[in-house]
């Protein structure tokens, strides 16, 4: 690491002479490479633009002109440059860097990222802010990737972009995969340019984009001669990258899948390294949800599957491969994603609609005015609720009980495990009149032994777990199975009931009346915001029918939580065992 | 109308000669003049597709053919071709005709529409669905006009239909106008398309779209000539039709965007006329705003203002003839709205981003990842908070509270009248030091004397206006002033203490342990859903603080509220003067 140890900055970068270039970029991949087969992180992504990354800071002067990374998860690279190398082996753990790019960790990190398609946005703000700053020779780059560009917001930047005075310079970062492959339209035109077809129409320079490209990625003398040709010209411009996730490293350019984020690995052969998996804890909730589709699919020929871009993360490929024609990956589309499953609803279809809680901020508008306005049977499932761990703030799931109870007609529901969420899916085709979500988080379920036979949920029923004497806790998914712990170590177990919510919305009033009628204290439990959240629900009902017995609210704090594992996040949030006894212990 | 009587449903349509058609269009389009200049509505939009309209359920199998309009305000002609010619003159009326098309209305509204750009996805949804069904011969078309393309989820939606098997006719309606004249580059793209430039490439093409015209909207034989052309191709095709807004009355044609909704006019002059006004009524509150933010941005350089595609309605037009550098226009495209101005926040400046409520639904994902997590200073002017009349069910803005309030960082605040808006604008860029909302209802203010001096008003700190010895009422926003007078007329008006409460978020709990200590109950008033709103910001910290002070929460009810005007729509809601007096002497 002879360059990349003197690296403090860019401008020690700047230094360098051409030459030296394509040795910093073999040493910057080793370093993220060695880094992240033991410390995990995204990988790939990053791996498909160290060119670029150097390319871009010697040619331009950041962090004066702004230099932004849609999504984020492919700027290890600039983070290394940019005077946090050896702060990089904290990446994605906790107090650590975050695996995305932030402002407050960096000013050569010009504007935060996490969720896709963002960036232009914010770039073409910050580039009229300089003209009208008197900074017109201020250079603004995003660099976004095919299948984020897709995204509905990028291309209301770029009609809004192709008629505004502003330097602004997009550079689209073509390698054909998102997390999985991209899809669409625009995909199959990039890959016709690619091929030079000639007397092609050009979809960017109708939105009046200077378009220059395609250029090979990795060709760092070709990159360094296109970004100097382009630095300086006025107005939009768009260059077309050419790039291989996972550069670099054989099995990555060959598994761009798995080696997105691969966990750990061999940073010699590349090999996975398998962890030891608990044989007590049962399968992801995310394969639960897919394997169950699949069975519900070839049961119930009205239900189809529908995914923005998460295939593989949501386990919807199980149903994409079981019945391709009946699950659809829109790609990042959120939006699309939802009204697509409100017109199939219209004629008669059972969409399941997978979108991570996140995510689904982006489809909020269509979740209320396409679907619950009309009262369609369209199942959202929400994948990664609650705190999803080192992806951070940018990925929490914790608005969305708020975010979706304040909305008429709609069905909000958590399972409690792997049986219960199973049930829920098998329960969601049964009685779905209008629609429904269901929350569940990310990770491992609690036991192996899942595949009971389908058993339906009463709607808008909670189940008692356990009688007490004092104060009933009422617990609104996965956390319940924390209760159960708790209560196996409270001071004075026979206190306490526990009931297993299930749904936040509609509430289990009949189950409420008796809960205000036998307890002293109702404890609420939740992964989830507290302002709004379930508890709040509980609250309401409580306050309107005039109980007098008082609600006390568990959940996730007033704040964007940061990044670290689930485990020490919720621990932080005295959700955990401990915190929870704790708590308890103190009514 | 010896034609139009005789038509009850499209199939009477198909009965008549091709060469009957022209004089049916003139008889439709008188028909329309006549009811909406007495009965009020959209107009100009309506009038621009007559011919379409004809055309379109001439040529294909309506209902069986599945025909959706985007936004859905030009479909009056469609709605009076479909059944509903005898109930037209109730259209926007409460318990009448819905202004825009609704499943539950008829079996010819396909799919419901009021926001823009959901046509193409619910569509694509519904020859997806055919696909599978069994009817792969059926026909889709959606009539999408050239502002509601350049939507973002309009572009995910075309990026899919490239893609995707499924038989699917868009019409672009280029009128070059949405409420006003049309933004972007996709506008001048459309203009060289009517202009014929050769050799230009073609967006649509480049999405795998078969595209068809440019062909003339108002020449009923070459409009169908062309469906006939493209009924029954397969696969995605996208024709481009021009049209003049307002088509047929010659003033609507020259002043479109008055004549988008033009109020009563005299049905043969075209003249409007002008109601006479209350001397005692203010300026709208969006005229507030508008002239509020011009004398702002006259004081303070860093001030911009953005709207995506309402500068006329939200007055930010006042601040584009003000300061034309300093205010942006994005074109429908609410996303790119609020990460434009996270970027230009991030620059320094101080954007005001004037939203409709049920507008920001569309960029909530920004409001949480763009803005509030980086803490940016953006003042979203919340404009039609409330019940917005006439426009019905899809144009409510009454989740606003509730989606805000579990945001972080987030200032939610609301004017009890025209010179706290004043006030508020002003304070917001005084203070910003993170996002705030300021929420405000749709028309006229309370009184002509508005324009006082600036003063700032304290953060987070609620007003009290009036002392009571039993009950405190905490208003949240306009509706104050209907406490106000009910209690100018209750029963006991000694017993009620008037807070008004201005911040949602942050709470004033200095006032709030105070009128927890002094009061035996607390009624909450607002102009929003009760599930998670202010009333329910108010319960979690009664509950959280453990006061035993009883909170009655008053605000719109858990369901979709219908169209109507919004003094009927807010008796309904039991939130007139009246109905406060009934609850309030009910305490």
């Amino acid at each position: 690491m002879k360059l990349l140890s003197e690296i403090n900055s860019p401008e020690d970068l700047r230094k360098l002479s051409e030459n030296q270039l394509p040795d910093l970029a073999r040493e910057l991949r080793r370093f993220i490479i060695d880094v992240v087969s033991v410390k995990e992180g995204h990988l790939g992504a990053s791996l498909g633009v160290i060119e670029l990354t150097i390319a871009l800071h010697y040619v331009f002067n950041t962090p004066e002109d702004r230099l932004i990374w849609d999504v984020g998860h492919q700027a290890y690279g600039h983070k290394i440059l940019t005077g946090r190398r050896d702060q990089f082996d904290s990446i994605r753990q906790k107090e650590g860097l975050s695996g995305f790019p932030k402002r407050d960790e960096s000013i050569f990190d010009a504007f935060g990222t996490g969720h896709a398609s963002t960036s232009i946005s914010a770039l073409l703000g910050m580039a009229l802010a300089a003209r009208l700053s008197g900074a017109p020779n201020r250079e603004h780059i995003a660099v976004i990737g095919d299948a984020s560009i897709a995204g509905g917001m990028a291309f209301e930047a770029l009609n809004h972009a192709g008629v505004a005075e502003a330097n602004l310079l997009v550079i689209l970062n073509d390698n054909a995969i998102g997390i999985d492959p991209s899809v669409g339209a625009l995909k199959t035109f990039l890959n016709r340019k690619k091929q030079g077809m000639p007397g092609e129409g050009n979809l960017f320079e109708s939105l009046n984009l200077n378009y220059s490209g395609p250029v090979d990625g990795h060709d760092l003398p070709a990159v360094l001669q296109e970004l100097k040709r382009l630095k300086g010209k006025p107005g939009p411009r768009l260059l077309h990258l050419i790039t291989t996730k996972g550069k670099g490293l054989r099995q990555a350019e060959e598994n761009q899948v798995t080696y997105h984020a691969p966990g750990r690995f061999d940073k010699t052969t590349g090999e996975l390294i398998r962890g030891e998996k608990d044989k007590e804890i049962g399968p992801k909730y995310q394969d639960i949800f897919g394997h169950t589709l699949v069975a519900l699919a070839a049961q119930n020929p009205k239900i189809v599957g529908i995914t923005p871009a998460m295939p593989t993360g949501s386990s919807m490929k199980f149903m994409m491969d079981a019945f391709p024609d009946r699950a659809f990956d829109v790609g990042i589309a959120e939006q699309h994603a939802v009204t697509l499953a409100a017109g199939m609803a219209c004629e008669g279809l059972i969409p399941y609609c997978a979108i991570y809680s996140t995510f689904l901020q982006r489809g909020y508008d269509q979740v209320i005015h396409d679907v619950a306005l009309q009262n369609l049977p369209v199942i959202f499932c929400l994948d990664r609720a609650g705190l999803v761990g080192k992806d951070g703030a940018t990925h929490h799931g914790v608005f969305d009980i708020a975010y979706l109870r304040c909305i008429p007609n709609i069905t909000v529901m958590a399972p409690m495990n792997g049986v219960e969420l199973r049930n829920m899916l098998y329960t969601a085709q049964r009685e779905a009149r209008g629609p429904m979500a269901i929350r569940y988080p990310r990770g491992y379920s609690d036991h192996p032994d899942w595949e009971h036979p389908f058993e339906t949920i009463p709607l808008g029923k909670a189940r008692k777990l356990k009688s007490g004497n004092r104060i009933a806790i009422l617990s609104f998914g996965t956390l319940g199975q924390e209760v159960t712990r708790a209560l196996d170590r409270v001071d004075t177990p026979e206190a306490f009931g526990h009931f297993d919510f299930r749904f936040a919305k509609p509430l289990d009033t009949d189950m409420l009346k008796e809960i205000a009628s036998r307890y002293e204290r109702i404890v609420t439990l939740e992964d989830g915001c507290l302002s709004g959240g379930f508890g709040s629900a509980v609250l309401e009902y409580i306050s309107d029918k005039g109980y007098a017995i008082p609600v006390s609210r568990l959940g996730i704090a007033e704040d964007f939580i940061s990044h670290g594992s689930p485990q020490e996040l919720y621990r932080e949030q005295g959700l955990d065992t401990e915190g929870l006894i704790r708590s308890l212990n103190g009514f």
